[in-house]
């Protein structure tokens, strides 16, 4: 059972995928990573997520970025989602698609590109649950 | 059946749809109206979109607009995005989020809060069809 | 009698054109291809829509990319606009030209470079109308 | 024979246009003042533009705000254009839509809603003309 | 031993905070409520975290919002920041502030004023570690 | 005596200007090229400006860009700014710094990096005072 | 003779003024108050810095804010820039003009209206002096 | 005893204090350069601050650039700070979290990028004070 799963919309952004898995790999925390897009494959990601045993969801994308909102409206897990830099201010797009969620359905937003900080908030969330 | 869908994400998002409905009613185009949150209630959305037999869906929301990309990713009719004006630069946040979509679902998206276009674009597409 | 009028303002916009035509022709969609400036050939653009006997117009245009809404002005069939990037904040510059039209003169924006997504909206479109 | 012609998008802009026509009155110089949308009445436009004597074209307008840059097109005089304040950052959009005219048809940008500079830009250069 | 800890940067920050703690109690989550600003009481906003056994913070704060970052860079717990809206730009300032952070000390950063889902993203976290 | 003086506030400003000569040459206006910062050699520039005979100063700055505002502040004759694009936004930064100047001191703004329409501009007031 | 010299571009700018004496009063501070436009009354603010004996200029502007630049280019002593919020994106046009001055002539800009902070800012480098 | 202290958020951030101590040795300024950051050693940088006996602080950081306020929470001492330019719409995010401080804890920050101005800040306080 992984204790996070890595969900990019995009194979262009495995990069920053890499970044997170990188960090979860160095504290011994197991992953799965899959690249489904929330807008091109929504059964496939609604199928994925209603069997997953991950704990934590770290969902990573750019431009209208609607994957973690998504993943967010389909699990009561923590879901944390990076805004992938595009052409457009930089990556604002995404940002603002991933942080301004409705009230009800949180996404923990980290920097731009930073999938690095994505796992390390998961790994404090982890360490409180007591799974680390 | 109507022949255009008016869907909004939120109830305070009610005075852009009204604008659209009145344009639509001035033109004798009949249309259903419902307020559901792509994020709230996916499966009411999922339920309301395969069941739905209008032509056109106008989708009104603000914030992380996630309403019109994810009716576009479930249907293959024309989707039309109207961005809500908010707090964060004008509404600069919903506006990127509707209009920013991948390659492949595509979103038509007209200007923030002119619910009006919304409905002048769908008598556009209307039209060419010779639904008018 | 080509199904789509794909317009440039300019050559150098050409890059996004293709895009568009790559996928109307995966679709077996005839479409016809022009670079005439809203601004720098205003009487070669009318003469054009008004001899065009397209069912939708693509209008891809950078900076004040006043080509989608004028075309909007001079016809009444649906004209999709792509805004083209440039260095002003990534192309933000064309986003709001194009898709702040003002109510009664509708353009479908879709996102900043995305050709793909013009094309897969007029596909919808043409679509609904039967013509595919 | 007015010196300058002070056009507006929308009736909406009559606000910034009386600033302007306040400073031309001050200075004696003579004016005719019009509204004339670009996107809703392109022929009217077209033919104010053709019939007019005026030295120099005033356009106000807000959001894609076309005006200026459509009577750059179709005059060789000074067009100076004034982009109007809306809900979206304050007027970027405007300001934006005016100020990015592509090489070859050039639009004088002055501040947003500054109608008071668009007269003095006019009466500097009809100073120039010694018309003043 | 209060679940949560919620934290303003400034009194007038009280609003966003009473949408965050209106929900834990609706979850019948205890919390701790306080003001202390990052800037102007550094001693004692290091003393309050040290003494603090909540599980995670809630850190609100507008402008240059350097709160939620701060207190991440003092404890190991997970800490949500919420930007308050303000003059530049609708709250940009904060937003950007607190969710750019450097590589190893993350915040989850939720939508701007939206203290309901600062709570949420608590009630996720929480439940994940079998409190609730 | 040349018809127009072109201002640049640094040698790297040198591209733009070079766009705004060769447009000038074509039509057989003679210009006069200085490189003089409006905020490091404040007294030469009003040196000049006091000496110069030129009918139209066009002015060509980035970042902070005073230059047009001071040219404008310090002569009664039309003074066209020209923002110079930079990393902060692609230039917004100069653009908002020359548009935004305060009523009765005008500056005719073109676009960002768009010397050629420098010259187009004052073209125009050229031929209307008939000097060409 | 005054420690400190309050410049407003603006009778508009007073109110961010007084946030700054009113700082200065309660520590003791003399100051001078002065609105002088730098655009508008270039000769009057060279006259003024020229003959001013304060030890540092507080700089309060809006817009095109060109004043503590200004300042600046004229004197040696330290200026401290306020920007001023205005409807275009709440005051950034401001801050970017006041912030981003070319090299060698440098301006210490504070946040948007915070006329309290320039005043601390001005008792910091007193203190530094000896002064107070 | 240095009169100024250069502190860097993080290593990447060199070239921007290389600028700032080129301009201070050639005014034969005495300088500290250190690497600290704000976020990830918080201990390190309290004790620095203490123990420092520089007249001024220089801070320089990118994103979520939190170095100069932190400093100026816990010196009395003029802190400069210095916006690092990144992928975020040039450096807008750096610029907005130095400038936008809380009333009481001024931080002079100058353009993104420029150390220059930040040590020529410095050497105008330092005039000031008899130091020079």
């Amino acid at each position: 059972m992984p204790h996070v799963s890595i969900l990019c919309g995009s194979v262009s952004d495995e990069e920053i995928a890499k970044k997170a898995w990188e960090v979860l790999k160095q504290h011994n925390i197991t992953y799965d990573y899959q690249v489904i897009s929330a807008h091109r494959d929504p059964d496939k990601l609604d199928e994925y997520i209603q069997k997953s045993d991950a704990s934590i969801f770290i969902c990573i994308a750019g431009l209208s970025a609607a994957l973690p909102g998504v993943v967010a409206s389909k699990t009561k897990k923590p879901v944390i989602g990076v805004p992938v830099s595009g052409k457009l201010m930089g990556g604002l797009d995404a940002l603002l698609s991933i942080v301004q969620m409705p009230k009800g359905v949180p996404v923990a937003c980290v920097g731009v590109d930073n999938g690095d900080n994505a796992a390390h908030l998961a790994i404090r969330i982890l360490t409180l649950t007591g799974f680390l």
